[in-house]
């Protein structure tokens, strides 16, 4: 931690700083520059989570000088973490690619899409039961109903499966179903439901809030990983931007940034950046060029009928395409799609 | 709803859009332009909330006509609502002024700086028990002792007291203690929470999240007025902006463009927004000057030992002066700072 | 100027930093942390400007301690600059009000929109001769005519002149009819032509970039100073932002901001911030509220049968009543409106 | 064109708006929904350009069906376009390879950096002779001295190049010199720089605006279409965002929507639309990935000695690692770097 002194600081103000950070425990540093006065701290800065060091008299600007989160830091883990969701891996040259509807709408349509995208290549087989809608009159999930039919669908087809969780009240419940929880966007800063996820040992999909910068993202892994659960898996998915005609601005370099600040897997998911069929496909290679560990696209064989976000949605057929060459490109790169389970034949009488 | 085709829409796609609206139960109107067919559909379009009609083949652009939040609207509710909370009221003329710490810390804290504020002018007191702290080892809030904290000190100064719930399950329990639900901006579009404190009757300060449009915050609220609370103040707070010399940039326009879309009364948050003491008062006024109902300012009386965002407090004594020109400011447009309560004078020996 | 290392920085790469730092003529002061090695530059930093510091190996980041303009700060001029414009003062609590169409239309039109902005308060005539349009289809303006026009209506009503130069070649051109210059935000970054008006004396308003920073701001007006042309006045028109039910997002924040790094003058202009008429007068409210200098508003007798941006003026009769609103909040604040100079009443007969 | 009205619009309103779109040679098609009036504008809009339509009494909203920009639509030249700078073809497959430092400082390390990056497989060589700089302290570039470095080295290497122009005064002089024109972002909505080089034929590099949505690339294109010059070639370089971990954000799917929206080649410049090195390599792979039709990279041999731009430049040996993964995957998405000409030996003795 640095702390820049105001110009116009006085001795004594500097001398109070320095009582506050010893008072800590911590050592101050004094380094008197041509205009300013830098003073640094040595030590273990983390007892000064909260300490407003801005607010005392003198002060200028703080700087920190290490990241505020360390669980999810290269320096706490220097070789990529590979989370295995249902013995799916992902990371270190795995790649993860979840496919699917916005939500889970029927029995019928979910064993459709899942058989489709399993052939096409998915490993991971997504589907909403509880779904975040910004509108409070608009279809809001089957609820336990779309839990039961995305587990036994995705059993039939040897696909783990991922799903959103929104309420605390509801963690137990979606862990008894589901392979990985998902943390939506809207909830990356809904610290008591990752904190409710983090006391699970199942992985979790971090999606990255719309005005969220990477450490933000970091900084919410942190309290997954900080409560015991090391599967956290962060997700791109576009931020807020002026330019309107795409639903978000998809921020590929989070990619390779996410990358020099943490051990992580990342995926990108071009359907909610993008928002747009039309440009899903360049921006999922795009993000696997980028070194995306996984790729999260949302599929449906009927979009003008889906009860969710259904305009954003590639065919199967489209997807098909796209899979295949995600395929060649993940080759090209020295990676692989990493394979999926042996469906359960068993239930595929259901 | 207007639905502008593709240039190159077929009949046949034509038809289809049509058969799709008319199985609604609605109409379609067609118009024929030299370029572009557009079809506007005539009925209750809140049939269609959710309805891909992107998807349908031949469809250039979906444009709504009527707003998506209906009971928020300015045309369910012409009048400017005015929210009572604990007695203080807050819109139409009458002007809210919330302050206090970032969070209960102490009884004797509390005290002190509740003293202060009433005697300056404001008359509502907030206080976190519950605090969203981005990272995991920072201090979380005192909890249920914090909110008895809150209640006995808004009792005792006659102030009747706003503070954040985060958590679903802990509606309850903030419910018995508050005389108003703080929703922070980083649970703007946490649904479940919206829908929990809906099911009450208390009143609510909803925050504009950090990357949410005025629309999408008018969107949050009717989540919560559609289970049936009217009682929804909304508060302006910044939102993300490149610029970071400010925490966030403060959208004062966001003041009159809420009141030309819905009833609700608009507060500002200038602490938040700015996230500098140096920039509150001015901010502050803007607001006001700018037509807001309330002025939510954080105060602390020693800032540097403050336990969360110490560094963003007014001191009481710049509260007070602010205050005063507040008052001056309100008196020119016509509006007054709501009374504070009497003071429960039987419990100020506690 | 800090420099912090990498943690994984040799000596060998600290050695090289130190001797690159001194070969500048500059003394590098060395810190060692716990985890990270801070060095800081004691000397003249303006010998650094444009050295590629982070690129020598070894270094983390780099940490400029002063501002990177160094006329337009509050350093080199501790008390506000007051600019005359023809006559009327801005600055140091003297307010300017500057108003008239988007651009020059006719004779008629400005003379007729000046005698009523005069009337109810302006000091200042706007009106653009060279538009700077989107759309290569849409009216550019009426070039020297225009300026002449504008010249001639000033002098009768007794309002100084302002009007945009875009072109450098035509400096010397609209030098010789107006009395301030203006930047626009387009334009906020063309250094050759900043250049330019920085080689006159006459007064230039310099508009923010729509995705310029406050600084960056100042950088822009340090272009104009180094010139040797001290009489410049900024002036926040909106930043870009995702809430497209405004044109732009009006940072009122710049205002208190501006004046706590620089001496300059600042103008608010909520017609170009908000794009929207009806929320206008709420934000020049604000702005003045929040310490602008003036006010700089559209106004246009015949909005919808303006050239150029007539969605966005106000009517001469909402325009008059605003001014006499910003009058009363000028004399609260202890402000007043600059008077305007005498009419040349001799021309009047034109 | 489509106009909503207001739902208190009065039939006087919507008469006097039918009378003013016919009184400009138009037809007003009138259509009646439950809540609103919506009036369809049939017939060639572009006579509408400018008109504020907005502003009519009784408007609510005016929504444009076609696009402004004509000349650079797809719907103008449904075929990509393919520019040739130099002899090296830009589009339609074919890969434009842009290298070089930021600024010409030498001949010598001109020639060193050109001779290595034509090595690893640049087409086309760039440096900049007049350099927008945000410092007016900092270097400024060589200004003709530069050109004829530039020019001199490019023809003994056989790599056309492209150079930036600032001042239209200079677009005669810099036309000389080199084979393609540089518009930085800053520039983009110069327009009387971009009429100046609309009025030349050669090719011009249009980079986006730190704030500019791809339509509005398109309309800043389309000034210089205009004028007659069909050379064009667009260029994401990032967009100012609240994530200042990167110096601005690499908006990726600019590339396939402006493939949408246009006929024209675009590139990415992830030099600098990350302004890190170590993000570059990522970047540049995921533009290519994305559909662009060339990547521009920054190269320096020495990047903390660089003039300017240092800190976000490649290393040749950095470069030709990056060019040899982008030419494999060119060859994967069916496309090839285009060859650069045969260098001018006789030059080589220079």
């Amino acid at each position: 931690m640095l702390i820049i002194l105001k110009s116009e600081a006085t001795q004594q103000q500097i001398d109070h700083l320095i009582e506050r950070i010893e008072g800590l425990g911590l050592k101050a540093h004094l380094s008197q520059g041509t205009y300013r006065t830098v003073v640094g701290i040595i030590g273990d800065e983390s007892q000064l989570a909260g300490t407003p060091l801005e607010a005392i008299p003198g002060v200028a600007q703080v700087i920190p000088v290490l990241p505020a989160y360390k669980l999810a830091s290269l320096e706490a883990h220097p070789q990529p973490s590979v989370v295995n969701v249902g013995g799916v891996k992902i990371g270190g040259g795995h790649v993860g690619m979840i496919a699917g509807p916005c939500a889970v709408e029927s029995y019928e349509r979910m064993d459709a899409i899942a058989g489709a995208v399993r052939q096409a290549g998915a490993n991971l087989l997504r589907g909403g039961a509880f779904k975040p809608r910004t509108s409070p009159y608009a279809f809001q999930g089957l609820e336990e109903e779309g839990l039961k039919i995305l587990r036994e669908v995705g059993d039939k087809h040897g696909l783990p499966v991922v799903t959103e969780v929104m309420d605390p009240r509801r963690v137990d419940l979606v862990h008894e179903y589901t392979d990985m929880f998902q943390i939506g966007a809207r909830n990356m800063q809904n610290f008591v439901l990752l904190t409710a996820v983090g006391e699970t040992r199942k992985p979790v999909l971090l999606k990255r809030g719309m005005s969220a910068t990477v450490k933000d993202l970091l900084m919410s892994a942190e309290y997954i990983l900080a409560r015991g659960n090391p599967n956290v898996v962060l997700c791109e998915r576009g931020v807020k931007s002026f330019d309107t005609d795409t639903r978000n601005l998809f921020d590929v370099a989070a990619v390779p940034l996410a990358h020099t600040l943490s051990h992580l897997p990342i995926f990108v998911d071009p359907s909610h950046a993008t928002g747009r069929p039309d440009l899903v496909p360049a921006c999922a290679l795009a993000g696997l060029a980028a070194g995306a560990d996984g790729v999260h696209i949302e599929v449906h064989d009927c979009p003008e009928k889906a009860l969710s976000d259904g305009s954003q949605a590639l065919l199967p057929s489209q997807y098909a395409e796209l899979a295949s060459q995600l395929r060649e490109l993940a080759k090209l790169l020295g990676k692989q799609l990493s394979p999926a389970p042996q469906p359960a034949r068993a239930k595929s009488g259901t």
